[in-house]
């Protein structure tokens, strides 16, 4: 996020040892990657197979246990004026020690707290710095699973989860170095604003901290998207300064569906007593104002005595427009987050704006993504929900928890809140549910609530998702004899935000996972099951391949080929179902998210939209179809149809854009094999801005077909780019 | 709260003035009570008629936009040894500036920061103090009603309520002297603690703050009931000072009903350099565990996905114990704040306990009591719910509010946080109605619940009432058709905090309040209305006589008395019904308060249990009954009952407390003018502490009487003290 001018010594030779007491030193260094993980240089040096492979990743389990020792050998660089070298790690994890020339400086609990030490008075001619990393903290006492985790800081993700091995990284995460600074620096630059409320002036504060040790000048410059200097403060720079100045008539930031994510840059420079440049901060700046408004109609809920409040708002309002929240749920894209880079980040969110996703909910299971992601998001026009990593526990009210818990969200949202993209923090996933039994009582999400209140009170908090109104699940394509189509036209919620639909992964990721003799059929107590086809939820024992499900439906399949096209049928038309229904529910509705974009590693079977690393599933484009802003849209109201049954649908036009249309027609028919019967063509009225149409109800007999599958195609004529298109069964009467 | 031995010169004698310019000073001053109000000055020096009378109130409308000067005239004190004179008030409402010998020494807006100037430097051997208070804050493009309130931290109920007149005080309304401090003194004086897990220690942290411009040694002694000292620590005083320190075996405190609110005394000393104590501060301490948890079978709701959270907490748990709050609605018990006494708190508060109630919800739309209120509170066993003074408005997020709101609270919290009385937090009243269209993302509210987690972090805070799951209302007996047994055993609510039921008031205090001539039939346009008989609510304008109602059941009454009776029995039966009901909803329920106990003003109708003063309706005694920790109950269906009609109810027998009870029989009879007709008699099993009995059902075909009421009574064998009776109405057929 911030570019410091600094000379900076990244080409450290970083080595790593273990032991299994933390008073011992490791007898043997192999070398070590950083940022990485301890347990990636360990199957490095020792050719490990491919954790993804069957179940390889339990060879990694003694891992959890042992004292790890980073260490790197350097020379006394050359130090002039005063400079002074200090050593800068964004993020180690989780627990570790620093030692310089072996000697102790720096203890820490948590991951997200940058360290920053100044080494200088410590320095030899040849040194040593060495971090040792404590075992993986865990409550012994507690089963071996996510629970474990519930008074630390770390994802608890990685101590197991439905669709992510028990495989828990530690060691350095993020960027790590040496760097010279001059004896005064600036510590921090945070730029903040406030919009008027008719967006025609941005009042600008921005706030430095600095260590001034000589007399030194300052200069702040505001620059537009082309560079060119359009605010202008100069001064004499002060240990703390705050500068208070406005922007007229600025460009505002919009997500990339309703506008241009413009952004502008904060340049802020230290001089030296000869007048040069010592230090320079550069971070983007975009301009927007994000509420959470009331929800269209819930003010009127409910209507009746004993009077109780509605829904809380989760209604997106950006720089005064309602927007309709499309997306999807993020989870961490690797196992290991140190070997997360820039453009693993790209590729997964450049494939989110092509699925026509304006809003990432990046979820507290997982971890805080670093820097580059928001930048990304910055960019891109993508907004993000952002949690803190607390998930499906309950997290204490001790002291000590909170304590680290401050420390480490103060530096979350130090290092977040500065980017347009940012519209919701929220306290974490599934607390006030039933299996984590935490309430808004619990002091973690009121300490969290007032943190964001005193860092960054313009973004708007929610305690956890869900909270009443909101709904996450179901998960699945029919539960207790209830489609997806039924659940989602009949329910009545503000925001689906994690709403799931397992489909199997493509075959070419099949083929990298599972042995070749247990590929076909799947069977539970193989890798299948490994990689979370089968016992990965519980109570069901046929998640996330759900043979169940498709065979209620479909014949048995007879070949691994056969299987994947029938389960994805259903996770493409189940997926589809959920983002068109809650597009038709706006405005009560505000939001849709899909549990969930992308996944860690390559499972077998996944509500994943994208198999890891970046493989399209087929549901993937149906969403990138059923998310379009404008496009028309068909209720569905069941999948299986039969011979001579009243075939029945309602038309919708769907416009999630500031434009207005008309003239459009929509011709409606079914298609079967190759025939195709028009049934019905509509005459859509006026298309209002950011409203829906709601057209008429077609229906019609089917005739007798001797095809398993029909579709229903809906053509615009004016416009191809807003047809719509639905697979559906079909069944001919036995008798 | 906090008793300091410094001298206090309380004999300043006030005089008041007033002008209609700011920059005006008035060429007159009358007497001035302080504290009081200039309301209540100008009335007495002008001899105003009774506010309390007909429409008196009107009179004291131009007092609104006034600006008053408080003057006082002292001569210097002696002040040995660096002593230095301060001036302090513990409340000035609202906005004013203080002046010393004409120089402008201070300026305020917020009537609970107090005052502490020290006048040293600018004395004379004569000097005037002098208190500017400006006009009535308003805005002013509102209506005029609580609106004109809703940027202020000022009580909005004296804009105007649907029992309260406009009648908007203004003044010095809290104690205000001269006090002689030495040069050395201690500011604040902080006693927290922590028990542990099992109440058997508790781990107290003092903090205290003091201005120290000499060496000088503290003593802190913590004192029991009896005086005796239990713990003591002493040392040289700081100018902050922390002392942690523990206590084995506290005594707890409870609630009157639940064991004995015991109390410790903390005393701070400060010595002085000859060794003498130059100021304490004493304080009483409670030993408590107060939490909100989860309310019994809230987790499995809703059971069904999509799955959102269950209802928030609003069970108490107190030190372990889950205690059901039976209470009532607290108002400000004077129009004018400035004349409340401790005594007029207690007179009220002896009534609260002997009603059976174990905590008071003292309502945000009127003032925070004074110290004393939470006093008897701590001593009596009273558990408080108090509200910060916001209501039914939309409280903005525009910083300056923001500002006085954080000034206003840290004053209010640092107040009462000390008092174990204290149970829960919450930021106002009905602020996420449709009316005030506040949310969960209004910085008001967010700033609210940091302060309450900096502050007081272990008291429970909710944002307003009602939150999801708790009712307000209805508040009439019959409602669209619907009577409050029906409404009451159909409803299922986590905690009924705002149910009301109109009466009349006692004929003494309407003869008080309603000329003669217009006693009998009450109309609308007469005093009857100006004393809310009639369009006191909106869109009804029977409330709160509510004549409709009464007639529904009974023939038009033809006298006052007659009337009266009709009206205070409706209320006895229907507040009866809804403090029974809620009890047997127990433990889902863990909380009934009626709407509400006292009144500010003598009304002619309202759902005060108690006219104003103090004077108790019949129906406090009928809720009296229905709160005894041990009774018998019985469900009421509905008021009306007809000749041959399958009469029927179901018995219970309550205990909301620790006691066990075995071999209980309950007769249960009918009683129509002189007949009594036994009907049933159940032995009730064991019952078992803190539970309830669910008892038979019992049905009876009701004969022809000549009566228009009968009684249900239900008698305890063994006990009388916990029998029960109801009187429902009976009639006759026509044909």
């Amino acid at each position: 996020m911030q570019m410091k001018f600094f000379a900076h010594i990244e080409r450290l030779n970083w080595e790593l040892g273990y032991c299994s007491a933390k008073e011992q030193y490791p007898d043997k260094f192999i070398p070590a990657i950083v940022p990485g993980a301890v347990q990636l240089d360990i199957a490095r040096e020792a050719n490990y197979p491919d954790f993804n492979y069957a179940d390889n990743y339990r060879l990694f389990r003694w891992m959890e246990d042992i004292y790890y020792t980073y260490r790197a050998r350097f020379n006394l660089p050359v130090l002039k004026n005063n400079e002074r070298l200090w050593f800068i790690s964004k993020g180690i994890d989780y627990q570790f020690e620093i030692f310089i020339n072996h000697e102790l400086i720096h203890e820490q609990e948590g991951m997200y707290v940058p360290v920053e030490l100044d080494l200088t008075s410590y320095l030899q001619e040849v040194n040593w710095i060495e971090v040792k990393v404590m075992p993986v903290p865990k409550r012994h006492s507690f089963p071996e699973d996510k629970t474990q985790a519930s008074h630390v800081t770390k994802p608890p993700v990685s101590y197991g989860w439905d669709w992510h091995p028990r495989l828990i990284p530690l060691g350095v995460w993020d960027d790590t170095y040496l760097e010279i600074r001059s004896e005064s620096y600036v510590n921090e630059v945070n730029v903040g604003y406030n919009l008027s409320d008719d967006f025609s002036v941005a009042n600008i504060h921005v706030h430095a901290e600095a260590i001034v040790k000589n007399e030194s000048d300052y200069c702040w410059e505001l620059k537009d998207a082309d560079g060119n200097i359009v605010l202008v403060e100069k001064g004499r720079m002060q240990p703390i300064l705050d500068i208070e100045i406005a922007l007229n008539t600025p460009k505002l930031w919009w997500p990339h569906d309703h506008g241009v994510p413009y952004l502008y840059s904060s340049c802020f420079y230290m001089f030296g007593n000869g007048g040069g440049v010592v230090q320079s901060i550069e971070n983007k700046i975009g301009f927007r104002k994000v509420q959470l408004v009331m929800n269209e109609g819930a003010w009127d809920e409910p209507e009746a005595f004993p009077k109780t409040r509605s829904v809380p708002p989760i209604q997106i309002e950006l720089n005064g427009r309602k927007i309709f929240a499309k997306g999807t749920n993020w989870v961490n894209p690797e196992i290991f987050p140190g070997i997360i880079t820039r453009d693993r980040y790209k590729e997964l969110l450049d494939m989110a704006v092509a699925t026509n996703f304006n809003i990432v909910r990046t979820w507290g299971g997982a971890v805080v993504n670093k820097a580059s992601f928001f930048e990304l998001c910055d960019e891109m026009g993508i907004m993000v929900w952002q949690e803190f990593p607390l998930s499906c526990n309950q997290y204490p009210d001790d002291t000590e928890y909170l304590a680290l818990l401050e420390f480490e969200a103060r530096a979350i949202i130090k290092r977040v809140r500065q980017h347009p993209s940012l519209v919701l923090w929220c306290g974490g996933n599934e607390l006030f549910n039933s299996w984590s039994k935490m309430t808004d009582q619990s002091l973690a999400l009121r300490l969290l609530n007032a943190l964001c209140f005193e860092l960054d009170r313009n973004t708007p908090f929610i305690p956890t998702s869900p909270i009443f109104g909101i709904a996450h699940g179901n998960y699945v394509f029919r539960w207790k004899g209830q489609e997806v189509f039924d659940m989602m036209n009949k329910s009545h919620h503000t925001a689906y935000v994690e709403t799931g639909m397992p489909g199997i992964s493509p075959l070419e990721t099949l083929e990298r996972i599972i042995p070749l003799n247990q590929l076909f059929p799947p069977e539970p107590g193989t890798a299948w099951e490994d990689h979370h086809a089968f016992r990965a939820w519980d109570a069901n024992d046929e998640t996330w391949l759900c043979r169940d499900i498709i065979t209620e439906y479909m014949e048995p399949a007879e070949t691994i080929e056969e299987l994947i096209v029938q389960s994805q049928l259903l996770q493409s038309e189940g997926y589809k179902a959920v983002y068109e229904t809650a597009r038709r529910q706006k405005p009560y509705c505000s939001m849709v998210l899909n549990w969930c974009f992308n996944e860690p590693w390559p499972t077998a079977a996944n509500n994943s939209l994208i198999a890891y690393p970046s493989v399209p599933k087929p549901a993937l484009a149906a969403v990138r179809e059923a998310c379009r802003p404008l496009c028309v849209s068909a209720v569905i109201h069941k999948f299986v149809w039969f011979e001579r049954e009243q075939f029945t649908t309602d038309l919708w036009f769907l416009n999630d854009t500031v434009e207005q249309l008309s003239g459009l027609s929509v011709i409606v028919s079914l298609h079967a094999a190759d025939e195709e019967i028009r049934i019905s063509e509509w005459q859509v009225p006026e298309v209002k801005p950011n409203q829906h149409v709601a057209g008429p109800t077609i229906t019609f007999k089917l005739p007798l077909w001797h095809v398993p599958l029909f579709k229903l195609i809906l053509e615009v004529r004016e416009n191809a780019a807003f047809n719509a298109a639905y697979t559906l069964m079909y069944r001919a009467h036995k008798n």
